[in-house]
C-alpha cells in the first residue's frame, strides 16, 4: 500500500499545484466565493471527479457534489468533504488538500474495482473561509439541513447579495433546502484538513484525529479610566485604562493556561487616541476564547469576567465584557474516531487526539450527521499564507488512512 | 492687600476671557503660533502692556516685550513671563495667566507709584505649545540665548517654514540672536503657570512652589514574537508580543512608583494588524519617564530596560526600547524658591513644594539664568481642554504672593 499511496500522494500535490494557480489575483492564491476562479475551480474538480468515476453536479450553494452510487436505492451515503475556496493570498492546503484527496481515495477503489455496500459522495464545499459574505459555510449548512436563508441576503463589499451572486454562478437558491441531507439514511460525515497548528509537528506525528472542532466565544472589555498628561498625575493618583488592559491581557492568558486545551486570546489591544504624554482614560481589548468543551469555555469566561472586574475596582476604573459571538463545540462522533484509531493502527501510525481550533465545514453538521476529521501535519504550524505546506509523505499518510478507512467501513454500513 | 488682590483678580480673569476669544477657531480656542489670532492677541496683551506703563516691542521671535526702566542704566533686570500660544481647542489659563498677572502686578505697582532698584521686563511667548511646528521654545529660547537658528527651518504641516512665517507676522529673524539676556545683568525669571496636574486640588492648597521642570525621556518599546491563529496554537506554544507587551507594561508602571516625584506612562500600546483570531506577534509600546531628578531618571530608565529584556527571554520574544527624546530638569534657583516660600508665609500661605510635570518657557533658561515658578491650582488637575478652570480667589492668591514677591525682590537687587 505504501509505494502506491506514495504515488497517490504525488498525483494528489500535482492537482492541488494546479488548483494553487486557479486563483483571482495573478500573486497568489485568492478564490473567494462564487467569484470567477472559483468558477473554474468548480470545473477543475468537476473533471477529476468525473475521471473518478463519479456523477457530479453542482449544488445550488455552489458545493460540487460528486456521487459513486451504493449497491442498491436502500443504501446509506458516506459523505467526504472539504472547501475550495480560499482566503486572500492564502495557501495551496487548506481545504482543496480534503477535497482532492478524497477524489483520489474514489479513483483508487474504482480502479480496484471494489464493491462499497454504501455510497459516496464527495462534496466540494465552496463558501468556507468567509472572506467576501459576513455569512459562511452555507454549502455545508444546506447538506446538513440547517441553511438559514437570511445568508442570501447577505452582501459583499461592493454590494453584491449572496442570492444574486449564486444566480449568476448558474445556482438557483429556491432549491437549497432539497440539499439537506436525511441523517437516517447518511452514515456520516469525514474531513481531511492540515492541522493549521503545531502540535502535530511538536509530536512528530503526520497525522492526527479530531476530537472536537472547538466552541469559541469572542467579545470585547471596553475599560474606562481617567485620562490625564502624563508628566502632571503622581502614580498613586491613576486610573490608567491602560495598565488595567495590560493586568487584564495577563489574567485572560493566566485563564487560557488553566485548561486544558482551552485557548484564550487577547488579539487587539486599542488605546483610543492614546499619545505619548497622556495618561490613557479608555482601553479596549479583543478576547477570544476556544474550547474543545462548552463547559470549560462558560468557566473560563465568568473566570476571566470575574478577574477583570477585580482589577477594574482595585484601580477604580470601569470594565465591561461583552461577548459578541458564540458557537458551541461541534465533537466528533466516538465511534467514527475510534475507526479512524484502528485505521492508524493497521496502516502503523501512533494514534494522537487533538481538538480542532480553527472552524471547518464539518462543523455544520454539528448535532445532525456525526463527523470525524483527519489533521495533517503542516510546516511550522503555518496556513492563510502562501508557505503553507503540507509533504507529500504526510499527505500518503493520510491517503493510506482515509483508503483503509473507507474500505473498512463497508463491514458496518 | 487682599480685598485690592481681589479686585486684581477679577481684573485678570476678565482679560483672560477676552483673550480666550481671540482663536482661530470659532468653536473654542486654538491659537498657534504665528496665526492671525496670536497676532491679534499680541495687539491685545500689547495694548494692556502699555496701559499698565510697560514700554513694548515684538520682538524677532513673535514675543511681546514689556519694559519698566531701573532707576539708571546699570540696573539689572528681572525676567516674569509665560506664552499666549495654545493648543487646539485648549483651555483659557494655560499660559496666558502667567502673562496677564505679571501685567497687573506691574499695573498695581506703576498706580502706587513703587519705585524699584531694579527693570522688570514682562515676556509673552507665542511658541510653547509646539503644535504649529516640530521646534518649540523659540522664544523663551532667544532671550535665553540657545536659540538654534535650525528651528528656522521647520515647517508647519502646510510646508510654511517658520522663517516665513515669522517674515509674515512683521518679525525679522536676522535679529533673533540679539535678544540673548546677558546672564551677568539678569536678576532671574519668574513663571506663574496652572499645575495641569491634581497635585495642589488634592492638598487643599491654592499655590505651590516648583522644585524643578522635570527632566524627560521619550521612546519606544518594538516586541517582536510569533503570529499565529488564536484557535490553533496551544498557550504554552505561543511567544505572544501582546501579552510581552502587558508585562512590560506593568513593569514600568512599577518602577514609576519605586521613585518619589518620577512618573512612568505607557500612552501608546499597538499590535500592528492584530485582529481578534490572530496571537499577537508584535507589539509596539510607548514610553514616558519624567522625573526632577535627572539621575532618579536614568536610573528608572535603566530598570525598565533590565526588566523589558527579562520579560522578553522569559517569553522568548525579543524586545528593543530605543530612547527618542531627552530632556534633562531644569532645576529652580533654590535662592529664588525660598524667596517665593517668605512671600508664601507673609501672605498667609502654607508653603509646599511639588515638581512641574509638563514642560515650560521657564526651562529653556536652564544653566543660564535662574528660574522659579509659581503653581495655581486648577481645577481637576485638568488643563488643555476648553474646562480648564483656576478660580478668582487662588489667582487673587498668586496676585498677591506676585506682587510681595516683586516688591521685596527690591531689597537686594
Amino acid at each position: 500500500m505504501n509505494g502506491s499511496a506514495a504515488e497517490g500522494a504525488a498525483r494528489i500535490s500535482a492537482r492541488l499545484r494546479e488548483l494553487y494557480a486557479v486563483s483571482d489575483d495573478p500573486g497568489g492564491l485568492t478564490r473567494l466565493t462564487l467569484s470567477p476562479s472559483h468558477k473554474r475551480a468548480v470545473d477543475l474538480v468537476s473533471r477529476w471527479m468525473q475521471e473518478a468515476g463519479l456523477a457530479t453536479r453542482l449544488d445550488p450553494t455552489g458545493t460540487v457534489v460528486g456521487r459513486r452510487e451504493g449497491p442498491n436505492a436502500s443504501a446509506k451515503t458516506l459523505l467526504i468533504g472539504s472547501h475550495i475556496d480560499s482566503v486572500r493570498n492564502g495557501g495551496m492546503f487548506d481545504g482543496p488538500l480534503g477535497v482532492v484527496l478524497a477524489i483520489e481515495v474514489l479513483r483508487r477503489l474504482g480502479n480496484l474495482g471494489r464493491k462499497l455496500p454504501f455510497a459516496v459522495e464527495v462534496l466540494a464545499f465552496g463558501d468556507e473561509e468567509g472572506v467576501r459574505f459576513p455569512t459562511a459555510l452555507t454549502g455545508s449548512r444546506a447538506a446538513a439541513g440547517t441553511f438559514d436563508p437570511a445568508a442570501l441576503d447577505s452582501r459583499d463589499a461592493a454590494g453584491v447579495s449572496r442570492r444574486d451572486a449564486l444566480t449568476a454562478f448558474g445556482c438557483d437558491p429556491a432549491w437549497i433546502a432539497a440539499e439537506a441531507r436525511d441523517p437516517a439514511r447518511t452514515l456520516g460525515y469525514l474531513e481531511v484538513h492540515i492541522e493549521q497548528g503545531p502540535v502535530l509537528e511538536t509530536r512528530g506525528l503526520p497525522l492526527g484525529v479530531v476530537t472536537a472542532i472547538n466552541g469559541a466565544s469572542r467579545g470585547e472589555i471596553v475599560i474606562k479610566g481617567v485620562a490625564g498628561h502624563s508628566g502632571t498625575i503622581p502614580m498613586h493618583m491613576r486610573h490608567d485604562a491602560a495598565a488595567a488592559g495590560a493586568q487584564a491581557l495577563l489574567a485572560i492568558e493566566d485563564v487560557g493556561r488553566s485548561f486544558e486545551d482551552l485557548v484564550a486570546t487577547v488579539g487587539r489591544f486599542d488605546i483610543p487616541n492614546g499619545a505619548v504624554n497622556v495618561v490613557p482614560g479608555a482601553a479596549r481589548l479583543s478576547v477570544d476564547v476556544r474550547s474543545p468543551s462548552d463547559r470549560d469555555r462558560a468557566l473560563a469566561l465568568k473566570a476571566i469576567r470575574t478577574r477583570v472586574q477585580a482589577i477594574a475596582q482595585q484601580r477604580g476604573v470601569t470594565a465591561d465584557l461583552a461577548i459578541t459571538y458564540d458557537m458551541p463545540a461541534a465533537p466528533c462522533d466516538p465511534a467514527l474516531m475510534q475507526r479512524f484509531e484502528r485505521a492508524f493502527a493497521r496502516q502503523g501510525y501512533e494514534p494522537f487526539r487533538l481538538p480542532s481550533g480553527a472552524g471547518h465545514d464539518a462543523m455544520a453538521f454539528r448535532g445532525r450527521i456525526p463527523i470525524a476529521m483527519l489533521f495533517v501535519r503542516c510546516r511550522g504550524g503555518v496556513s492563510h499564507r502562501p508557505d503553507e505546506f503540507a509533504s507529500d509523505a504526510d499527505i500518503a499518510c493520510a491517503l493510506a488512512v482515509m483508503e483503509d478507512y473507507v474500505e473498512t467501513f463497508a463491514a458496518r454500513a
